[in-house]
């Protein structure tokens, strides 16, 4: 029997690749399927963001005289709604592991020591073992933390009501994202960054991300150091160079992840507490497996399921490994801020705003139609990195990330022929990078 | 002198072609710049079809109970907010074209015979002539044809109010997108086909347009053979094996296009009008050239780009040919459904129902999520087509019909890593197809 701790993406894959190739397979799941993706992450985001940008459509439309009412969010049956969609999505995934032949033990906690695991405090023998627990939200050491109204994305679906004011403690893509969320929901947001907000994001991209979050106080520079309250929240201390306090009946703690590895010992571990693994997945110990989160970053669910997919695969003796570059990333605001950069920083940079098309067209009069940029190597053409802000940047950036993987260049690209009208400039620029290079070298 | 015909996508990217390379051209223009892809054809579809899925999105929440409240269209001012749009759009392409030099002349009239050109009746000597003219809306020589409330694409920015039942007479893509738009924004709405409703399209994606189109009464193989009024309409007559009359208070006939070459003699052309072309864009006139929809169909907008180019290089010397496969098509509906193929029909066939993504989460309940399929040669590998049914579709079809022009292989695609979450089904079946046909081989 293997044995797979954790039933979020990396451990549900790879409890399917070894249900599917035959294999006995326990996955113990402590609380939901899906992880923190369906539950507290992407699919919770992906709800609520779905939610204020209708809300941001509505007045946008409003505005400009185009439609007249109003619509109004009623926030516990948002959230109630998203648990819903979310129960139905465990159905399915429950079902799709259960029917490669996986058995799913549900509410047990298993824990190794070394090589040895136990369920529940009992000793069962497994040839090998997947340890995929996953990460949680990072708890500031700071007073207040156990307030009445303070929340993680974990807490956030028993929030009774919208928050009035809310502080939002972080500087990095969920802060912004749930900065868009409840200031579009109708709340007044304040987001306390440690240091930068966005500071690692491209400057294109990170202007239209502030555009995005108009009406959002971003203090950069100002680390939240205490929360204020005696039973609930009434306020949030932060320091820096400006130090002071503002009022909040909420906040929001959304200032990273930390790996949950508490239940794994006897393993080589990092100073932040995840597992350390090489590029099949293995551990320092022999037969033990680790995947996603629990690894450590970047957080992000294809890289959990492909980690997932590459320890079962080493277990099942295919030779496997993981590979880190080329990996795409979004930030979900009214658009999708997607990138994806082999890290190569020198080449042709070519920008445009982006195009109108499904979804942007409203936003010809306030110039928010997005952008696009790429990166472009000047000798030998290559495609070495991509940035867009538009409705489905994503699916650009997913496609895109597998040309910048396979070191594709602008002269194979050449010759895109779209769907029209699409919010995608990045083709065209393609088309424009590779007429430039030739020009240039002829 | 070079003088371009018509300011539509094929004759402005002709021109802007020419201008770049420093020669001298003419761009003869009746109407507005841009031609039926910005003035009457895909951005008006954008911008209706935005404000139509919005008003969806109002009832699904309302529905779901987590918004309250109605937002109603005016239809007046959307109609005079995408005029001012457009208008934006127009002074855009204006200073682009302009911009390179090419001397654009308004609301002139120009024609051919033979080799002569004439502007105005005037004539002029050019050293090659592009003939970008276009097509228009194909008027049935049926009765009643002229009366009030009898609309094209072309006249639908005048109509003075929202109709109430609408006759929409048409059974193809832009058809299958005016009874979205118009249902979405209250009117009742009949479509009059003359033969089957969408029967080129794939079954999968017809399913999807036929629920997105839920509320508008589809006939098949029931040509409209009448408009019914005195001096506005009342009715639409339809043949077939079940005649019969509507009551309707407006028409629309989307019934196809026909190419604009009566202003063009003494050049080869085709029945129904279209200027026949080599793969150069030559005519069968020397130095004269045609481009985009007045050649014929597929009447896409990135095809006329295209072949404008094709014809502006030609004139230039540089050897460049125009071939039409891998064309990625779309229908804009509450989804994007969007497709391309390489014309094989044989081979393995996948699909699956789309995953929750941006625009889609609130649709898992009703199962409308969209769907995604590809088409793989069982031997090769070869991606030979690819459906996709999503928000965002238009841009997975963009980048996969590259993949099929390329011939390139499930097995060179396997290993998309994704944003997460997107609308897109497709990078996951393209890694199925792979470890699919793996084990086959095996």
């Amino acid at each position: 029997m293997i044995v797979v701790i954790g039933g979020g993406p990396a451990g549900r894959y790879a409890a399917l690749r070894l249900g599917h190739a035959g294999r006995e397979v326990l996955l113990v799941e402590r609380g939901s399927i899906g992880g923190q993706c369906l539950n507290y992450g992407c699919m919770m985001v992906c709800a609520l963001n779905d939610a204020a940008r209708h809300l941001e459509e509505c007045r946008r439309f409003a505005g400009a005289g185009i439609m007249h009412g109003e619509q109004m969010v009623d926030f516990s049956a948002l959230l109630a709604g998203m648990e819903g969609v979310q129960g139905r999505i465990r159905g399915v995934l429950d079902r799709e592991t259960s029917g490669s032949g996986v058995t799913i033990r549900y509410g047990s906690q298993a824990h190794l020591e070394g090589r040895r695991v136990f369920i529940d405090d009992e000793e069962v023998e497994a040839e090998a073992v997947v340890v995929a627990t996953g990460s949680s939200p990072l708890i500031p050491d700071i007073p207040g933390t156990g307030l009445d109204g303070v929340h993680t994305a974990h807490t956030l679906p028993q929030m009774a009501a919208l928050p009035g004011d809310l502080v939002i403690a972080g500087g990095g893509i969920q802060a912004a994202e749930f900065a868009y969320i409840f200031s579009r929901l109708g709340c007044s947001v304040t987001v306390l960054a440690r240091s930068g907000f966005l500071h690692h994001l491209d400057p294109r991209l990170r202007r239209i991300a502030l555009k995005e979050l108009e009406g959002v106080e971003i203090r950069e520079h100002a680390p939240l150091t205490g929360i204020s309250g005696t039973s609930r929240v009434t306020g949030a201390r932060f320091g820096g160079d400006r130090p002071g306090e503002i009022g909040a009946d909420t906040v929001l703690l959304a200032a990273g992840l930390v790996p949950n590895s508490r239940m794994v010992d006897g393993v080589e571990k990092g100073a932040d507490g995840r597992i350390i693994v090489n590029d099949r997945m293995e551990t320092s110990v022999k037969s033990v497996y680790a995947a996603g989160d629990v690894t450590g970053g970047p957080y992000l669910t294809p890289v959990a399921r492909l980690q997932g997919v590459v320890a079962a695969e080493n277990i099942l003796g295919i030779e496997r490994r993981y590979h880190p570059e080329g990996v795409p990333q979004s930030i979900a605001l009214r658009t999708h801020l997607a990138f994806c950069a082999d890290g190569e920083t020198e080449g042709l940079e070519l920008s445009i705003p982006g195009p109108a098309g499904p979804g942007t067209f409203w936003s010809v009069p306030s110039g928010d139609t997005g952008m696009a940029k790429i990166l472009v190597g000047r000798e030998d053409g290559r495609l070495g990195g991509v940035w867009a802000a538009s409705p489905g940047a994503g699916i650009i950036a997913t496609y895109l990330a597998d040309a910048i993987r396979h070191r594709r260049t602008v002269f194979e690209l050449d010759g895109l022929l779209e769907v029209h009208p699409i919010p995608d400039g990045v083709h065209g620029l393609i088309g424009y990078a590779a007429s430039h290079l030739r020009e240039q070298q002829k």
